[in-house]
This record gives structure tokens, sequence and C-alpha cells, in this order.
């Protein structure tokens, strides 16, 4: 018997109540029927996204497809954008501008370190023709986390709009869509959200709707507007993943029950928790200070073969840790920690940490990290 | 108790088995353990599509995303298109060519006609410059098929690219991908192949390729290139719908386990007691010789009020048919049947009919349509 442990930055464990809503009867998506469960979870949405004032829109796709849907909604060809690169997602909105012939401006970063705040705001400064910011919440890639409200204050000022990737997010760590004044964000449903991928979500505020509409990018499947008139009549422009939106209902319930600022806070313990079991092992953290609470990205230790030991916990015990992405492959190993997940589940995490470091020859007091989470979890450490 | 009875033409109703798969635990995209099932999937899909060589990408968006798919990649901005409309879906690839500033000429037929091929072939007479002819093998909105192996055979002589929405054909009507020489086909998860919508799957033959390779419309997302690439290596360029494909995998396997003759022959005999169940009632038949066996697009008798019956069948007794889209609402009503339907279903359908129509005071002689279905289904008739 071998159990299955996601500790991956998404896709993530997803709970029995939903995968089992997931797999309820069809239902026909022109009913009144599938318009209740819509409406009610466009309502929900705007809860998880923290706003009054913003549309949430479901759109049938990836994550990447939500970016996209993003660039070819609020720019046109004639806009320039400012685009923040701290890793391989924010190089995605810049890739997708490109693709669409946007000229941008990047702030780039060294992997593992997060953008400054006044750095973007000395940016738009020496291009005050600015007309959007592109900015990632969570950099997944890294494990570094961005300050959206700072970032948000300043580009708020220069009068660009502000859209982030808060893919792994939204559901993890603050944030509150009105308050920051962000103007688009997207999320994903495998992070956070606790759903299986196939579900993006894009929440619209009042101030981004002049862009969208005198938009001239082409766009016909990701078309903003057609989703909003769709919306008003508790449906969608084009069919919808009905099993996933039934799903995503029941995941909502679950969060709605808990509470947003409690889900926030328990990932900020899980987070911390993970961090400390990892210290403890001797083991440096690659994103430092400026570590996000979805994932806990660490540098491999010399010596090491990262990736056969990520293979063994996978394919031996059922463990699924991630290992680096592009440049970052075998240089650092990722321990996720998000939605479906509580406090034993990090015990569990840097339990399979020493496991693997031990087996592999590499020297571990054993007990040692499993001890230093315990602490952060259960008393005062 | 009221049981749910889903006779529209998508999405249809989910095997329990397909969807148990659905809901099994989450596992990472990132692993050989999905590049298992991918790639034995992506396998699957050939046999599907009836292709050697042609390559069949899964996509995470519904059946209009891959239509647009199609359009990005196959075609460039100075190419003109010929795009025949016979209904809201045919008018569909108009759109999406329009959207991306692709010059097109139609075909036009009245709704509840189908195409002549020897019309397409003076068309392309005319326009020796056409480079792609976009085709729909079902035209859903009406319940009309096309003859796309003659249509395939006259593109093919004109040396033009044949694509063709095949949503509601691919495991429904014969469609053999290399045989009739078709090039690019797209299709949906929620029509012939028993699942949830949220996939599409394109299938793109070697002969597409040098326009793909030439394209110059933007593309990120939809881009077949990156697709190709990625399948190579048994995954998917960004996030899949991993309980989709999962799901999918188990509805591969009952396909293949009646073979996909059966399959075709199954929705034949279905379609047409169902037609022959219509009949007999004394309504007439909108889509006439060219009806699809996907869905029996019936017209509603002067003097009955075909919104209301069906609203009243699906809420009180949970049968649901769907009326006419467009300019074809409240004119026609639709029996769908099909992926997981068999002969019994015909029964039930056709007895709904016969109970809508007498309960809303049309005159029916009660047991006549379901007889006729049951003598088209048993025995000589």
């Amino acid at each position: 018997m071998k159990k299955n442990y996601l500790f991956t930055p998404g896709p993530t464990h997803v709970p029995a109540e939903v995968a089992l809503a997931e797999a309820q009867p069809s239902i026909h998506h022109r009913t009144p029927q599938f318009s209740k469960i819509f409406k009610e979870l466009s309502e929900d949405l705007k809860y998880l996204f923290q706003t009054k004032e913003g549309d949430v829109f479901t759109l049938a796709s990836s994550g990447t497809g939500g970016m996209e849907a993003c660039v070819v909604n609020v720019l046109s060809k004639s806009d320039k954008a400012l685009v923040l690169c701290a890793g391989k997602f924010g190089e995605r909105w810049n890739e997708i501008c490109g693709t669409f012939g946007v000229e941008t401006v990047t702030v780039d970063v060294e992997y593992g370190n997060a953008v400054d705040p006044s750095v973007v705001e000395a940016k738009l400064n020496e291009n005050k023709d600015i007309k959007v910011v592109f900015a990632t919440q969570s950099e997944t890639s890294t494990g570094v986390l961005h300050d959206i409200e700072a970032i948000s204050k300043i580009v708020k000022k220069s009068g660009a709009l502000m859209v982030v990737d808060t893919i792994t997010g939204i559901g993890i760590h603050k944030f509150p869509f009105d308050e920051w004044g962000v103007d688009i964000a997207v999320t994903g449903s495998q992070k956070g959200c606790m759903l299986p991928p196939g579900l993006a979500f894009v929440c619209v505020g009042p101030n981004a709707w002049p862009a969208i509409e005198g938009s001239d990018l082409p766009k016909y499947y990701w078309d903003f507007k057609k989703m909003r008139k769709s919306l008003k009549d508790a449906t969608t422009a084009y069919t919808p993943s009905v099993s996933l939106i039934v799903a995503m209902k029941k995941a909502m319930d679950m969060i709605k029950e808990e509470g947003i600022e409690n889900v926030w806070n328990r990932h900020a313990r899980i987070g911390n928790a993970t961090r400390e079991g990892v210290k403890a092992l001797g083991l440096k953290l690659f994103a430092g200070e400026n570590a996000s609470n979805v994932v806990t990205s660490v540098v491999a230790p010399d010596g090491v073969d990262i990736g056969a030991i990520i293979k063994k916990l996978r394919d031996e015990s059922g463990v699924t840790f991630t290992g680096g992405q592009g440049e970052m492959k075998g240089k650092i190993f990722r321990i996720g920690h998000i939605g479906y997940v509580d406090d034993f589940d990090v015990i569990v995490a840097i339990s399979a940490v020493e496991k693997g470091l031990c087996e592999s020859g590499f020297p571990v007091e054993l007990g040692k990290g499993i001890t230093a989470a315990q602490k952060a979890l259960v008393g005062n450490g």
C-alpha cells in the first residue's frame, strides 16, 4: 500500500467532497438548474477575490489561458506595458505580450529575489506612457512572494492599470482585490481552490473597462465583453466545464465555512513551519526572506543528486515534490503546501525530506526537521 | 424521486465508470505517472479519429477554443478562407476568421439544409486563391449532417486545406480522418466522448504543417507547434485538465471495447428509431433527408408553445430536450442522442415527447411514437 502525497505547487489534493461533486450526474448548461449554481458560484468568487465592484469570470482553460485573456482584452496594439519578471511566470506575461505585438519594458531580478516596489516606481517615472503593469503575486518557479499592495499603490498613482497573476496567490495569501486597487487578477482552479486543473478565474474591476472597451487586439474565445454579458444572464458565452464548476461550488462552500482570513492564516502557519523544518536540517531556503507560503524552495545541498531523490520518493514512497524549472533544474527542490493542506501534512513533508536525504547518504539528524516543524506548529517553539 | 434524462446534443450523460475515474486522487502532471496515461490516451485518440499519420492534441478548453486554435494556427493574415455555413456553428468559423482579420468567402444555405458539395466545387473554381476550407460535419443547431467525404475530395483537388468541426461528429458519425483526406479536425469532450465538457481534441494531419509553420496570426495558449513538441515528450505545454484526461482514458477504453464501427452503427440505429418515432406522431423533421444521428430536430407543431413543454418536462419530469437556438427559437425542438446512449433511451425520449405534447393539449395517439421506435429498433419494423 502506497498512499499518494502531493507536495507540489499545484495540482494539489482535491477533497473527497469536491471530487465527488465533480462526479455528479451531468446537467445541461443552458438550464435554470445550471444557472442557479453558476450564479451562486460567481458571487462566491467575489468573496474569494475580496471584491464587491469586480466581476469574476470563469474560463474553461488553464491559468495560462486566463493570462492570455487578460493581455488580449486590456491592451491595444499601440500600448506599452511594464512587466515585472522574477521567474518563469513573470516571463510568461512578457512572452504573451510579445506574441500579440505589444511593446514591453521589464523589471528583471535574479531568480530567488522579489521585485522591489521602488524599482517599479522608478521605471514608471522613466516611462510615462506605460498603460498596464503585469505582476505576479507568488512566483511559483522560485517560491518568492511579491508585495502587491505596495506595487499596486505605486501603479495606481501613475495612472496605469494593475494586472496580477495570482494563480498561486488566491486562497493562499491575502489578496483583497478592491482594497489594494488591483484592476485585473487571474487565478487557476488547481491551487488554493483545491480543484483539479481546468478552470481559470479572472476578476475584472471597474477601472479596467475603458481599456477593455477600446482594446483592438483580436479575441474570440477570451472576449471579456461577451463574458460580462453572459454573466449578467447567469451563464457563459461558450460551453462551460460543468463538472468542474459544480465541484468549485463545493470547494467554495468549504472556503466560506473556514473563512478566507483563516485560510490565509492556515497557509501562513504551514509555510512558516515548513521553512523551520527545512532550516533545522541545515538546508538553505532559496527565496530567503521573500519566501511565499505557497511553496518552500530549498537549495539542493552540494554533492546530492536532488533529481534522483525526488524520483525515489515519488516512485517508491508516493511523495511528490518538484524540482526546479528551467535554469533552476538540479539546483533546488520545492515543497508545495497549498489548498487542501493541514498541519500534519507539514510533518509528513518534512519527514519525507529527512528520509530522502538520509537514504541518499546525506548526513541528516533524523527527527530534527520534524521536531522543529512540530514546535512551530504546536507551541511557542 | 426524479431521474435525470439528458437528451441534449451535449453535454451528454457520463458513464459512472468515467465519472469515478474523474474523481480519482490528483496526480501531478509533470511526472512519469501522468505521462504514461497521456501517452496512451494520445494513441487512443488516433484510433478515435481513425488516423495513423495525424497527431491529436488535447486542449484545456471547450470546443470553441479548439476552433479558434485551428484558425490561428492554419491561417495567415493575407490568406483567404472558404466557410460553409448551414447554421450557428458554421457561422462561428466565419466569426473567428473575421476576428483575426482573415478574408472569407461563404457558402450559405437556409437553416435545415446541408451545403451541396457541387456548390463548394463551384466556389473553389471562382476563388482560386482559397487557402483553407472550414466545414462542419454535424451542424448541431439544425440537426443537419454534411457529406464531409465528398466535400473533402473536392477541396483536396483544389489544393486547399480541409478543416472540419466534428465536435458532434467524432464518436457518433463515421469520420475516418486519413481515408477522407481531412487536414485538421476538432472535437469536444462532452459529445461522442461521453465526458463532461472541458477538453477539446484537435487532430492535425501532415499536409497541414507547412501552413502552420508559416502562419503569422498571433497565438500563445493555442500554439500547435508547442503542442506537437510537448506531445513528443508525452506531456502538454501548459497545465492539462488532469481529472478530465484520466476520465477520458476510461471513456476511450469503453469506446475501444465496443469498437468504433459499432459506435457509429449504434448511433445510426438510435438516430433512425428516433426519427421513426417522431414521424409516427405526425411531426415533421426539420433536417429532412440530411438529418444527423446526433440530434433529431423537430418542427414545433402549430399552436403549441414548445418552450413551455420543454420547461415542464425538464422541471417536472427530469427530461431535458433543447429548443432552437437564435432564429430557430420557438420553431423547433431538438432530441439529442449521443455518447452514452442505448436503445432504451430512445423509448424514453419518445415517451417523453408523447407525454409533453399530450399534456399540452396537442392531439397525440399515446403509444404510437414509442411503438414505431420499438419496431425500428427491434425487428424489421
